[in-house]
């Protein structure tokens, strides 16, 4: 990438082994020249702005099983925590960067795709006109959406990237992560997104569609490289970091929560349990107990979203985190970087 | 299921070994029962109007890991062809049953999804009035499409089940050939869908999210069973039935589709290339030598669709079926079942 031929930042060659060739075995994603731009103005607008800024990661990922790929491993994601929580942080004044899964939920549209509802279900037709047009039933619902979607994206406050596979992800990953260091702890990382943590490496992939022959099938997978620990420790070491633990076993996702902070040493992790994460999450962070965000019967009967409660905490905790420096030059999470 | 309990056609028993292993090692789809209703009473409704019918599937299908599911295998496939041939039997006088992968293309909304579009793609916003309207640009587009398919499902004409698992996907190919068959040599089975060859059955599926341990991971699969066989055989023996071959070598791929033919003895196999699909496809008959349909160069610059092209030549070839009983009172396929 000529974009980044000059730049330290993107060399693979100080990164530690896995992660370099975790890097080369996978393709470049074939419009990152584009994305880039945007990612790196979007960075230089949320500087001017002085304002705090978000970095939301949404949906799955996917993992190609063939290089002409008819068969790929996916991790089940809507993306509806990632694009609520959008809402919250873009309706609170940040700027947000929405990197999310191709066909996912995006932030306001998400409301008008709940079960299999699609565009028509929200017309009606007028046969002497011949003419379709937004139903009464639908009109105030979709225009407020319509209007809040176009206003913020339109202002520059709201910038969008897809990608589809772990691949792509991890190049995005690694782009939005280090263009927006600049805003320091301006700037909360909000890893949403649920990443594979295996692939094939390009030179162990089968060219053609794997063929059946009556036959079971093996596939045989690579660890992908725990990436978050090097957002917090070089490319944005300053930014108030947060990541998720997704687990289908309760007995297990305390410890997991805190294998994970051990390990990178960011600033909180949100577990959740995939047969009821819309109803309660619980955060943990490496100096308090654990906080539980649980919503009442009440608001589990009336679906309301749990996001704006995941993100009235954490807008707290961000604040806290901007008004309290550092006391020594290095920061914190650099200080934890030097003792692994 | 209720439903089955005292009909032949869907006992397990008889069933080849593995078939019946098959379902039962694959979760019953929880909305069965409904989608079993409406597809009885559109076969009814199909043969009161004396309608030609096609039954078409289409979508990728999704095999899960776990029981608590995290990740699956998935299968590429946008939905489109399917969705494209719909919409020409449908303007061509059919019935469509269009059993479809949730989330992928459907018929006429398919124009309003192309690339990263979304509903608000196609509105502007009147500030005045505070009100969503579609756009001049989109009007007629999208007043025209919103026309027909409102008009085919309200009509009864185009009836639509999804699925997403391939378990979900072979329980509703069973429901949809075995109701359908009544109406014997009137029906075109057009089995589009990119049906997963291998699963995990329940008993050596995982419990719960597998877990990372920055190692590999290798999953074993076992095969799905073939169950063309079954439909041309045994559930909807005079059906004009048609199955593709998408390959991503083209050395291979006119002997795939003639071992298929062999195979399953049914009436066509169309073939395609992963790389180039909307371009060509090659028609695999018994009896004809193989029949090439291709875009022009003007065509493939201006992006027209393929599939009508399709659908003139299957719907020819369905005519001359349907002219043309077998001289036997037991048909060809049983014939050939018999053989077997």
């Amino acid at each position: 990438m000529e974009n980044h031929i000059n730049d330290k930042r993107y060399s693979l060659e100080d990164l530690p082994e896995n992660v370099a060739k975790f890097y080369r075995s996978v393709p470049f994603p074939h419009d990152y020249a584009t994305n880039f731009k945007s990612i790196k103005e979007f960075a230089r607008q949320c500087q001017l702005s002085h304002s705090k800024t978000i970095l939301i990661t949404s949906g799955g990922t996917i993992v190609p099983i063939e290089k002409n790929m008819v068969r790929y491993l996916d991790n089940f994601s809507g993306g509806g925590r990632g694009a609520a929580t959008a809402e919250y942080f873009l309706e609170h004044g940040y700027h947000v960067l929405f990197l999310y899964r191709k066909n996912s939920l995006q932030p306001f549209i998400r409301h008008l795709m709940l079960h299999d509802t699609n565009f028509f279900t929200f017309l009606s037709y007028n046969p002497e006109q011949h003419l379709a047009y937004v139903s009464d039933t639908y009109k105030e619902q979709v225009s407020n959406l319509f209007m809040k979607w176009k206003s913020y994206i339109d202002s520059g406050r709201l910038l969008r990237v897809h990608f589809e596979t772990v691949g792509e992800y991890l190049y995005y990953l690694r782009a939005s992560t280090i263009e927006l260091s600049t805003l320091k702890r301006n700037m909360i990382i909000f890893a949403a997104a649920a990443v594979s943590d295996f692939y094939i490496p390009l030179d162990q992939m089968s060219e053609h569609k794997i063929q059946s022959k009556n036959e079971g099938l093996t596939i045989n997978l690579d660890p992908v490289p725990k990436l978050l620990k090097l957002v917090v420790s070089e490319w944005a070491p300053d930014a108030y970091t947060v990541s998720f633990k997704l687990e289908t076993d309760i007995n297990i996702l305390d410890a997991k929560c805190q294998t994970s902070l051990n390990s990178y040493h960011h600033q909180l992790v949100i577990g959740n349990l995939l047969s009821d994460y819309k109803n309660w999450v619980v955060f943990h962070t490496p100096s308090k107990p654990a906080m539980y965000i649980r919503k009442t019967e009440q608001q589990i009967k009336d679906h309301v979203d749990i996001e704006p409660m995941i993100g009235e905490r954490l807008k707290d905790l961000h604040r806290i985190y901007c008004d309290h420096p550092p006391h020594t030059t290095t920061n914190h999470n650099h200080n934890h970087h030097q003792q692994n």
